[in-house]
């Protein structure tokens, strides 16, 4: 967005909660262990031109919310207490800019303010540059997409009454902005039945401030977390999204860059950026900050003489330095080789790879082991290298904490 | 259903495909390993009233669609070659019922016929008994649904012209149910325009056979995998299902026992239904079959002095010969203990689980292991119980194939 125009973010996340019932508010439940609403205030924070997100929240969660806040260190948001409805929950938001508020002084007021749910956590730059660009030209605009299920009317009896054309409509989703002073102006005039039975801002800007939308062709990302099913999903695409990034760090002994190689050729067609890198770069929290600039997320750390595990520990500790405060657990696997003279005893010793996993899940690191029996044979290496790979994947797939500490065998 | 009312199914999938571009069509996707289509098929024939399941497939997917009935042993179905629209491919199908079609022998006319859609695996009978009946009182019926997003109609030019009062409109889903006769008679007087390019079947019975639909609120659980997160949806639905039946089986030595009532105490905090039995209990296919009639799709099987796998081979084996045929593939966790006395030896004969799981892997069972550290100091044997069943859990959540084999220590 060009330096001159100010843009500030209004989430309604949640009113009073009223149509949810006594169950968790969707933007409150945890996705892979994170509150979705803080998944939601990351997407807005990644972007650099937005100066302000106003969160609108229930006076019973402004407690729960700051804690998230502090916890997910969160760095733009202002919390407003909503409204009975959710028109009435974002107008309070849009006071915030305007008068001091229950929570906090006035904010300075912006040019655009861009609407959007907590529930939307997948809302990208690309996005909200188009809506807020839009905007500036037609005074509001809007993301819609294709009607998934034809739309019917119901007779009052409860029979088909007429069904809507599909190719005439679109389902009105999120974000949407405004000229801030055309929607405030919208909900100064509205009327009471507007601000607690209406649903739509785009309606209001038209009805009240003569604004006629843009309406934008959004991408299917878009799409608002509402049932079960949706959280499952929500929780699938973080999941891919994360586990497309893995590094490969190998000590220099023969037998860990024979293994290395063969297990990155593997690895590269289960995972899409598979990059390996020396141990020797990897000596500072720097490097590792450097290494993938907090993309990655897993790492294979593969060592021959290591049963000890104090190399491991080392490349551990400066993992967790280089991640401190990142957004998502990191996948470790720690892959040790086993040598037919040594039989048994290092399985034992591998061991400890279980209390060591216990201590650093504590600040977000998944550690897993991987024992591959090492044979000079050509065919069986490939084998085990193979079979590794899809172990790999699996746990970097899973992301399952119960199985941490566990020493997996090829 | 009452037994003098003949009901069918037509389930139009894919047409030609031509929306879906490139893609696989999603009725064909793997949904943990097994095609969509197929488990909305067996949804179907769950219900023992359904006469005939007619799949109206695009030319290029018959020896697909084929394999797949093959495959899953679908029993009731026809299959019909589509038209290269969603009405004509439905029109196929019906024909089906009245002449001689491509595939196969004419139909015996059904009283009346439900449409729905491939990509709609998780109906259930009570929406069917739903939707049928009140067909048999109004001569057609639909599910419908509130509306998620609100609905807009754009201008010429792109704008907002005007928004849908969310309250009087609904999304129109599936299963919808006609009189057979309404809705052939509907699609002989139809237009070629309504053929090519309408999409509602209640909206042709009501404009060409003057039918009313009588419009049901049908459960979330109705709608339709259309983009990659509702496959993800699906997945975990399903994985959901059938995550919540568990059978601990143990042998009656001394140890077994006190580790089985740990398990199973502790486990029920995890899934909803665990039972425990004994290995007396399990020893013919028939036992296997009784014990929970193919609801059941996890096993864990604790055993003391059983390192060479003997007996667990011969519980695996009936096992393997109960689910033969079944809808999922079944996870066992083969549960053993380690005593102090005997450490190390326990986990290499133990490596011989690895070729096991490889080997009923083929036969749908997901095998993994599990070395439980005896104590006899009670709060450690609690603990050791807690973590064991924390990683059960994780094993028949995930359900990952690639771990199989692998045994967990705790």
């Amino acid at each position: 967005m060009e330096g001159e125009c100010r843009v500030a973010v209004v989430l309604p996340a949640g009113g009073c909660g009223e149509r949810l019932g006594g169950c968790t508010p969707k933007q409150y439940c945890p996705v892979l262990g994170r509150p979705l609403i803080s998944r939601t205030l990351e997407a807005f924070e990644r972007v650099g031109w937005i100066s302000d997100i106003v969160v609108v929240v229930a006076p019973e969660s402004v407690d729960l919310m700051k804690n998230i806040i502090r916890r997910y260190g969160h760095k733009l948001v202002s919390l407003v207490e909503g409204g009975v409805t959710r028109h009435r929950s974002i107008f309070n938001g849009l006071r915030a800019f305007v008068e001091d508020h229950s929570l906090g002084p006035a904010l300075k007021k912006p040019e655009v303010v861009i609407i959007h749910d907590a529930v939307r956590p997948f809302v990208d730059e690309e996005t909200l540059l188009q809506v807020t660009s839009a905007t500036r030209q037609y005074g509001a605009a809007g993301m819609v997409r294709p009607l998934v299920s034809t739309v019917i009317a119901p007779s009052s009896d409860g029979c088909l009454d007429h069904s809507l054309d599909r190719a005439k409509h679109r389902a009105s989703e999120m974000p949407q902005a405004f000229l801030f002073d055309v929607l405030y102006k919208a909900y100064l005039q509205c009327s009471d039945y507007d601000l607690d039975f209406g649903t739509e801002c785009l309606h209001l800007a038209l009805a009240y401030s003569k604004t006629r939308a843009k309406l934008l062709e959004g991408p299917p990302d878009l799409w608002k977390v509402t049932y079960k099913r949706d959280l499952y999903a929500a929780e699938s695409i973080i999941k891919d999204g994360i586990s497309k990034h893995l590094c490969i760090i190998t000590n220099i002994k023969e037998e860990a860059v024979q293994i290395g190689f063969r297990l990155h050729e593997n690895l590269k067609s289960h995972i899409k950026h598979v990059k390996a890198i020396s141990l020797s770069m990897c000596r500072t929290v720097q490097d590792m900050q450097n290494i993938f600039q907090g993309q990655c997320y897993n790492f294979v750390y593969i060592n021959v003489t290591d049963s000890d595990l104090e190399e491991s520990c080392k490349l551990i500790d400066l993992l967790q330095a280089a991640q401190a405060g990142a957004s998502y657990q990191s996948v470790v696997v720690s892959v040790h080789l086993a040598f037919p003279e040594q039989s048994g005893s290092e399985m034992q010793k591998l061991s400890k790879i279980r209390e060591l996993a216990k201590e650093v899940q504590k600040s977000d690191l998944l550690l897993y082991g991987l024992l591959i029996n090492f044979s000079k044979e050509e065919s069986q290496l490939e084998d085990g290298a193979r079979q590794a790979s899809a172990i790999i994947t699996a746990l970097i797939t899973d992301r399952n904490p119960a199985l941490t500490g566990q020493v997996m065998v090829v």
